[in-house]
């Protein structure tokens, strides 16, 4: 038996070593990766520059090809990539100031309520009484009882979850699909508790969209502290009437661009690894964690394997993409080019989940090639976790997912969680709200990704 | 061969069992104390009236002899434990303000530099010149150039450590040695850079020790961006003086308390579990992480085992050390009893990183029962991973290990450390910088923690 055992763990070695585990090579490049993220990173300047020179950045507006225009010169300045853009036509929306919400008591009283309009809402005047709901489907059941009435949608997040991310997944469809649930029952206007797992009083603005045949209503979150103050004040006056008044627009689909710098390989130029983040961001704040932070994480992906003296063996890809808050127009485009030209994307990671401490990435791919890759993929663990870097299963990225017909891995980084819902959407958002090293860690950690696919492939 | 790999399976999975791995009944048991923490932690609460209405609380002061009575009143509330004081003797120092630093350019202008006193300075009025040096050993080799001069450590943290507590142990000798080792050369003052790898303007206070039968002269830590500037006047005016006016005074050691909750166990009252952290804090702010944190995480243990109806089979103690910040009274005290009483600590927790979004324990030992102690202690992994908890080999705790030598396991709480350094021992240590949430997951990951080692041993 001895025999055998001895066999069988020789079995095993050699399975561990097809499985291209990384050498003491590659810990001492990544170690050298983080020394220079943690004293050399551009990321945090850069994002400095984005946020407080140029601010929120919506797909359409000034601000977003000033966005566009600033990391293209950026990524050219680095001289080791070409740089270029690719066009895109992207939906365009204003909010258009002042909006209001106001509580109606007795008839005379007011209360502001603090709000901002969802993105995409349509303009609209409209002063209703409330009916509360949970759900879409208890929206759609209230029949008659919903017409001419304000919608309000109040299921919290649930804050026992220890990814915020899922709580806001299991929320959020109150808030895109609200508006069209409420208008199909007759519903004039829409208000949505903000997403956040706390209590305070920014209200959360984000992507919602209209059905087609539906009518089209105003739609506004308000704060959560709002949202607990009103469940309170129609328990005890459930006639309280809400006046809306919001002045969103939809202007005529303007043309931008995606930002992309190709670092081509020396050995695979075809195995194509892209990395990156969106450029848009709500109106509301800077669009600092979302996704500044994703946009710079990218960019300094190109700067840290500079500084190290890297020469890619496969085609490294910066890709910023355009309108991922309010359409994806980029994301499909840089696909739909793609799979026209039959090019291969090995894999493609993204950034947009904030810029706080770095806790691992998640992968997904299609069912049939999943398997093989995610065992490459995880086998890389042991040079990552050092970095407190797991690697798991999961989602990825709305800009990257049209990529996953071409049948690579599709990754996304995972900062914490626990304070991105504090900011996320709202006019917290700011450069201020960012945490320097943070920063450079996610950026880090992302280097030293692109490094080990580039290095071993999938 | 078939048959030999089955046996070998077998052999493995028994091993598996011998190592008690938790099962799924302890999954959900570990569920529920998150779902509780997340919704019904009382650590938050308690940690405002701590913060807000005692405040800074450093051994001997008044506030943490109320800081004792108030959290000896909130365990006792709790009604599950039996709860008592334990007095033990305390060093006192105090301050004294106003406390000033000030470069004098040319002999005429002032420049102030912000700085507070390292705790346990002598008081001291001295004007001399500076010398800069990087290490003891450096400060110590100057021999007659450092007669009559302030000499100014400023190496700073090695930022390029993941884990910024590692880069606080390889600086920190400067402040916690650096007056005894410039006295003994002749210098008249110390100056010391704070203590925090970013470029700030908060000056970090923390402990330091004088050498029997070296003169005592006052010590003070500048911030980062006065180090940074003095080391650049330095290079531009060798000759630049800096007056230190520092009043801090030590007084008679004042009696204090150990608060110590008692939960006895039903099944081996004898094998006792203590979680606690640390009551005292620097007087230049509130302690809201240090250790105002770990306070309320080891109570709300006690609060939330409560709330599932749990009964430990082991004994559960709520350990509250006072003076850890200057001296370890209390940890001392605490163990010095335990021994006389012949007790048997299985395992003790310190939570002493701050109230950061958790990510793992670390753990130590005598070397004579660590291998079997931690081979335990890691298949709990398992159960905790969820939750983004590591369990692995590292310190635990500046209270608990005096208790080393009983042979039990003495583990650390390990927040993330990447904000720790930004407030640590300086005036933003207040509770405006804690995060609910955060604050909450490191009290649940005590908590279930404490589940498993009461369930299982060691």
């Amino acid at each position: 038996m001895k025999k055998n055992l001895l066999l069988f763990a020789l079995l095993c070695a050699t399975f561990v070593a097809q499985a291209q585990n990384p050498s003491d090579e590659d810990a001492l490049f990544i170690r050298r990766i983080y020394d220079k993220a943690l004293t050399d990173s551009r990321a945090y300047a850069w994002l400095e520059h984005l946020c407080t020179q140029i601010g929120g950045r919506l797909s359409g507006s000034d601000n977003a090809a000033k966005a566009v225009e600033y990391t293209r010169q950026m990524l050219d300045t680095l001289g080791v990539a070409k740089v270029s853009l690719q066009p895109c036509m992207v939906p365009h929306w204003e909010r258009g100031n002042p909006e209001t919400v106001v509580a109606l008591l007795d008839g005379k009283i007011q209360r502001p309520l603090r709000a901002l309009a969802l993105g995409g809402s349509v303009a609209g005047d409209v002063t209703a009484n409330i009916v509360m709901v949970k759900s879409l489907a208890e929206a759609e059941s209230l029949g008659d009882k919903a017409k001419g009435k304000i919608i309000f949608f109040n299921r919290p997040m649930d804050k026992t979850q220890i990814n915020v991310s899922a709580a806001y997944g299991g929320a959020v469809d109150q808030r895109v699909a609200g508006a069209s649930a409420a208008a199909k029952v007759g519903a004039v206007g829409v208000l949505v508790r903000s997403m956040t797992t706390e209590l305070d009083d920014n209200p959360h603005t984000g992507t919602m969209q209209y059905k087609d045949g539906i009518a089209k209503i105003p739609a506004a979150a308000i704060s959560t502290n709002d949202a607990e103050w009103l469940q309170r004040q129609l328990t005890d006056a459930p006639k309280t009437t809400v006046r809306m008044k919001l002045n969103g627009q939809w202007l005529p689909d303007a043309p931008s661009n995606n930002v992309i710098a190709e670092w081509r390989g020396t050995e695979f130029p075809d195995e194509i690894i892209t990395i990156g983040g969106h450029l848009d961001s709500w109106d509301v704040a800077q669009g600092a964690h979302d996704d500044g932070a994703g946009v710079v994480h990218a960019m300094d992906v190109l700067h840290l394997l500079k500084q190290t003296g890297y020469r890619p063996r496969r085609t490294i890809r910066i890709v910023l993409f355009m309108n991922e808050e309010n359409g994806g127009a980029g994301g499909k485009k840089y696909a739909a080019e793609s799979n026209e030209k039959k090019e291969k994307h090995l894999a493609a990671i993204e950034s947009d989940g904030g810029g706080f401490s770095p806790r691992g990435f998640t992968c997904e791919a299609m069912p049939e090639v999943f398997v093989e890759k995610f065992k490459k993929f995880s086998a890389w663990s042991a040079v990552l976790e050092p970095y407190g870097i797991t690697l798991s299963k999961g989602g990825s990225g709305a800009d990257i997912s049209p990529l996953k017909s071409q049948g690579g891995l599709l990754i996304g980084l995972r900062p914490d969680t626990q304070r991105y819902f504090d900011i996320h959407h709202t006019a917290n958002d700011v450069f201020a709200n960012i945490h320097k090293r943070e920063l450079e860690l996610g950026a880090a950690a992302c280097t030293a990704l692109v490094y080990l696919l580039d290095k071993y492939g999938l």
